[in-house]
């Protein structure tokens, strides 16, 4: 299933007056199926009775947990051979063309955000470039840092160069969000804790990381402004053709004003997801809404392919990351805007 | 003010059906005053009008930003000058003796954690201690890392020791939290957006925080287990004595099982919490509930002091950290339990 969260337009508020401002929707062909809409519908016409109403903003519906989930599934089971364009309750539309909607990040609020550093191609090639050797800890534990939860955007909205950096990058990551909570979780189990995975673009400001980091701490201001996810969370059931174990096979590709930058695959992981969650989960409580990033590609931004192949990013400049089956975010840069 | 977050009984429960599990209260000599029920208080006997009615978890009255706090004195200076025993609403009493209740932390759920490395003392000796000499960049901006929001602990809980940790330290620190949502917030207008001040423990596993530290990230597991916070959280009016400028005159103590091994002052921050909050907010939206740490105060740390002053902390030592108008914060070390 592919989950988003989608906003409702002010000309439908008119019409939906209860409904939230923004709600989860699934995507079908070139529908989104409101899930809210749907459980209605189900329960209406095929008689799927209601055991807890789903929420219908994301963050609740990960922290519906196991429970919720069954009952999604079991309202999309429902649906399924229908056309989306035929459903109403209560005459209206129990979905929207995709087209036609604005979609925000799949999880707006995130809960936390970690990030790893799990791409040996991309530690290699940046400590590299500055005549550092591998760390040999690198290889003993799947280290990541916490970053700030609140500066998540979705796909093709704007996002603003702090003015006070002169080396704007992108970061090819995939990414995952929690939908089940756990301590001391152990990889075998691991990925049942995943609610799914979605493209994430860790925006970093080179000049600033760099300074705060000689400091020994963070990063934090080089990354804070800003953290692109979306424009699906996708769930694993959709991508078990291209699963081996714990390994994903997935194309990633990352392109600056149209042109090919990088190119990786999922499965270049040294740590798997299920590695990550197990080193994220020691003496520490996961929940649902965290999310977790995988640090960067192999060729994943400017800092590793050197500024010989690309400037940093400027006002104007189009970012699009594309994974196969996560779909592709895409993000405009501007200038800072003066806004408090 | 002292803010507080207290647990309702479950035998007060059955009596107050409808209560939250956990709610918002201020001291009042050796009372706690509910906020909910003072406010209902205040407008049946001296007809303060409900303009709002105040959240009664601290989460949510933080999100009521100013407007909320501003009704919130207006309650508090309809009460002042009665006795807290003798006030009731509906024959249910609005305060209860503070020898009775259990606090939690006074913000339990903090949206976000910061934590800053302000006391140059403890930045310089920790550093000598490992013979290396003080950081150029760290007087030219105050550096933060994020940490984990999720494993806040209240005063008198115990605080599990991780298995994987043979070197657990405590940290004393002074943290304050956002309560008015800002972004490029100049110093100069920084301290109208903290909510208030509280003591933080910011529980340390210094081999696992020095191992992955040497990958070039974080801390994180080395400090995601526990972050203990209270016993109160203080509003600014409350230290105006104590106060200079963006300065506050406030001595700092930890003592380990009835020892002293930690002395300082708030006032010896390099950076004030006003630099922290511009230095933070900056290319940054801070909102309501995100949580801030000083860093550790000079001597504030085993790993500062050394193990021939103190060895590292185990199972049954009690940490004790106090400041002064911030109150004591106390917290008993336990084995890891086996709970996932």
């Amino acid at each position: 299933m592919k989950l988003v969260t989608y906003l409702v337009k002010e000309t439908e508020l008119t019409i939906r007056e209860q409904m939230a401002a923004s709600r989860v929707g699934w995507l079908q062909g070139g529908w989104i199926v409101d899930i809210g809409f749907a459980q209605e519908w189900a329960t209406l016409n095929k008689g799927i009775p209601i055991t807890r109403v789903l929420p219908v903003d994301m963050l609740g519906l990960l922290e519906a947990e196991t429970e919720g989930r069954q009952i999604l599934n079991q309202v999309a089971d429902a649906l399924r051979g229908e056309r989306p364009d035929s459903l109403h309750v209560e005459g209206e539309p129990v979905a929207l063309p995709l087209a036609e909607a604005k979609l925000s990040a799949p999880l707006p609020n995130p809960r936390s955000f970690r990030d790893f550093y799990a791409f040996e191609q991309h530690v290699k090639a940046t400590r590299g470039r500055r005549g550092l050797d591998m760390i040999p800890e690198w290889y003993e534990i799947p280290v990541f840092y916490f970053s700030n939860p609140h500066s998540i955007h979705g796909p093709d909205v704007e996002v603003e160069k702090p003015k006070a950096t002169e080396a704007l990058d992108y970061e090819l990551e995939v990414g995952f969000v929690i939908g089940k909570e756990g301590k001391n979780i152990p990889a075998e189990r691991a990925l049942d804790h995943i609610a799914g995975l979605c493209i994430l673009n860790d925006w970093s400001a080179r000049d600033l990381q760099q300074k705060e980091m000689k400091v020994g701490l963070g990063p934090a201001k080089g990354k804070d402004f800003a953290t692109s996810v979306g424009p699906w969370l996708v769930t694993l059931d959709e991508l078990q053709h291209r699963r081996d174990g714990d390994r994903f096979d997935l194309t990633m590709t990352a392109r600056v004003n149209g042109r090919e930058l990088s190119r990786g695959n999922v499965a270049d992981l040294h740590y798997t997801f299920a590695q990550m969650i197990e080193q994220a989960s020691r003496h520490c409580t996961l929940k649902p809404g965290d999310l977790i990033g995988s640090g960067t590609v192999g060729t994943g931004c400017i800092l590793e392919l050197g500024t010989e192949t690309h400037r940093w990013l400027q006002p104007e400049d189009e970012v699009e990351l594309e994974i196969e089956g996560l779909g592709v975010l895409k993000n405009r840069i501007v200038a800072e805007r003066d806004t408090q």
